[in-house]
């Protein structure tokens, strides 16, 4: 098989390959490292490459695969894992300057699950500093003169430019789907608490989950039922029952919201129930109650650092724990308490629905690398700690990539998954950059 | 059978008895209403006593009975509720001024459990304000110039008066287990979550515990199975290893101190090993930790009355509100840090030994009731959030009991209520006030 139709294989397909003995690891993991050197030097999605080290990983597992052997669903499968994970021996730097570099000897827990069904790590992707919003220098890969957002930006643009089929990406607020939306790629995110975040730097513990980037529903699937341990492959889903709510239409741009609206239309006509519905009164205190979270926890955390290098941080990392460490307790506890308030809520109205449609961004990716874009649209679902997924919806005027965003109620991931692979055919998205 | 013998049954041998035939829930009934009409006056244990309710309910428990039809195994046993939870159609005062008063009409989740099971609710008894340190007006059963120890200090008294088998409790630091010490009575509180809290009047939602006071292990079990939805009904032990910390016996009197080795050289010839153990470095951490998140959470639920109604709080209660409006929220994710590793590190000791014996208190209860006495043995283990028994052990030449308290790690109520009822028959305590 060519080079370029290797790096183009999804997840599910090149498991399936290998295991059929048609692709072998070696060369899949040399076609992504070939695309990485030809194009991450504009692109810059990659913050470490151990081209030597996933050389020699995807010998072991051409071995095994000769052998008969297989480690699990991934075997010989190569992966991105975004620079606030742990894999042991590659430096993590969370994108920061070099008094929060580490060099661990041990693997993020998420590392280990996808290593331990047969992933082969090429390396770490880029993050925007602490995975929050100072931009990191990654483009779009489909177009340089725009943001791929942030703050798993080399992740979803990696994925996306088809040097690796599947990137670890976390979200705290919008940081997987966001730049899944931009990137034109599929991001996911579980309950909260469904893939263990131990070996990841914490951006803000109550609100930080594990996500993937790939390009497709049955990639991340896939790749979630291996993170969590749990079997998250939808069964197949009838026509569902969406909704849409105007506060959220209402905060996206007039371009975005009419061709969410025309996706709905197409649902609809493809036979899906779309209602409207009402957010509960909660949803207007969300997003300062997350911010609240946000700012008080990574200020706890960063205080060990901050008193000797508050000069060494981002401008918007430094806002975040200066704002945090102004907090009252009271003010903190306050603060989740209307966050789970709002998730206690909203919770019957995503139960009595398969999903809420919504834009996953008010606009495509911003123009400049000068912001990550807006996560606001994300920020609510991130807070309620509840599953979500972004996928790409269409191609705007600009040439950039439109996304959806669906969401479900705590622990409906594989109902999620279910009704996103529906959309998903309906929506028939195949582009990809150049 | 006589009064008086009546209300000496256990909850188990009322329980029997009642399903035997062989006892009335209106004779026991009105021999737990005689003996609060005979004694209250003076220990001033109940807050709210429903003598027309109960005994309505209890006709229903012996028409029942007579039917064939046991609700469960509490059926007809009468019980008390401290008066933080709610019990519908009874005033919940919380021990507080009537700006904090409120009159439910259902009961919290704990009290469903119970009378599900088929038990019968008394009335309320007396908690301190909010369940924290400003002293009730309980006197101790063994000697009314002692106090009965606190929060749950009704509850205390009046299961070892004998007026009642049972009575709920909880434990935010020493509250259940303290009172027990301190009245000869068996207090027993689970993992935190074991018993859920809905219902109860929180002082600190991450410390707060749902507990019992009963006169034996058996019905603690029993009890904890009921309020849990588990059967922790414990299996026969062998003679258990357990372990011993000088920093805990070093916190007791004298005279504690020396009781607690002497227990432990009689649990020693009864077969039990016995062994030193070291706790963790985060130990020297634990009782500031437990003590700012308490504040903090304190006045993150008070903040809502306290505008209005600072001087309408005891003394103890006041300083502790205002304590936790000065912390900042960084200390507070601090405290709830260093909280959780302590739990952790604690826990292979824990699990390496049938349970950590030590003095539930530094001394007997304390004279005078200006103080509700000291919870700094108990306090660790409630902010560690593992299960905890005070069993009482002997009479101190005072006339007031001694008492040890058995520790296991999280998860292990069953048993260490196993190793509870050996450390029971081992001391053979059967004592009980006049």
């Amino acid at each position: 098989m060519p080079s370029a139709e290797l790096s183009a294989l999804g997840v599910r397909e090149a498991a399936y390959a290998i295991r059929a003995g048609t692709v072998s690891p070696v060369d899949l993991v040399t076609a992504c490292l070939a695309r990485i050197r030809a194009l991450d030097g504009a692109l810059q999605a990659w913050a470490h490459v151990d081209e030597r080290g996933a050389l020699i990983t995807a010998h072991e597992r051409l071995m095994e695969a000769r052998a008969g052997r297989f480690r699990g669903p991934l075997h010989g499968v190569p992966i991105g894992v975004k620079d606030i994970f742990d894999v042991a021996d590659m430096p993590t730097t969370g994108g920061a300057k070099p008094f929060a570099h580490t060099w661990p000897r041990v693997d993020a827990a998420a590392v280990t699950r996808l290593t331990a069904a047969g992933a082969i790590v090429l390396g770490k992707t880029v993050t925007t500093e602490f995975a929050y919003r100072d931009p990191a220098p990654t483009r779009n890969p489909w177009n340089h003169g725009h943001t791929p957002g942030g703050s798993s930006a080399g992740s979803a643009a990696a994925v996306a430019a088809r040097m690796a089929p599947l990137a670890l990406g976390s979200q705290t607020v919008g940081s997987v789907l966001r730049p899944a939306a931009y990137c034109g790629v599929v991001g996911f995110k579980g309950t909260h608490g469904l893939v263990p975040v131990a070996g990841v730097i914490p951006l803000a513990w109550s609100l930080d989950h594990v996500g993937v980037l790939v390009r497709s529903v049955s990639d991340a699937a896939l790749a979630m039922s291996v993170l969590s341990g749990k079997d998250l492959e939808p069964s197949p889903v009838g026509a569902p029952r969406l909704a849409l709510a105007h506060e959220l239409l209402g905060h996206a741009s007039r371009e975005v919201a009419m061709h969410v609206e025309a996706v709905a239309g197409a649902m609809a006509r493809a036979g899906a129930t779309v209602s409207k519905v009402e957010l509960p009164a909660s949803f207007h205190e969300i997003h300062a109650a997350g911010l609240t979270v946000l700012e008080a926890e990574a200020a706890a955390y960063h205080e060990r650092w901050f008193g000797a290098h508050a000069d060494d941080y981002g401008h918007e990392m430094r806002s975040l724990v200066e704002a945090g460490l102004t907090h009252p307790a009271t003010a903190y506890l306050r603060a989740n308490r209307a966050r789970l308030a709002f998730r206690d809520e909203v919770m019957p109205i995503l139960m009595a629905h398969d999903a809420l449609l919504s834009p996953t961004a008010p606009t495509p990716a911003p123009s400049g690398l000068g912001s990550t874009g807006d996560g606001s649209l994300c920020a609510p679902w991130t807070s309620a700690g509840v599953p979500a997924v972004s996928l790409p919806s269409g191609i705007a005027a600009s040439g950039l990539p439109y996304a959806i965003q669906l969401v479900q109620a705590a622990g409906g991931s594989a109902r999620l998954l279910g009704v996103a692979a529906w959309c998903e055919r309906v929506l028939g998205f195949s582009q990809a950059p150049d």
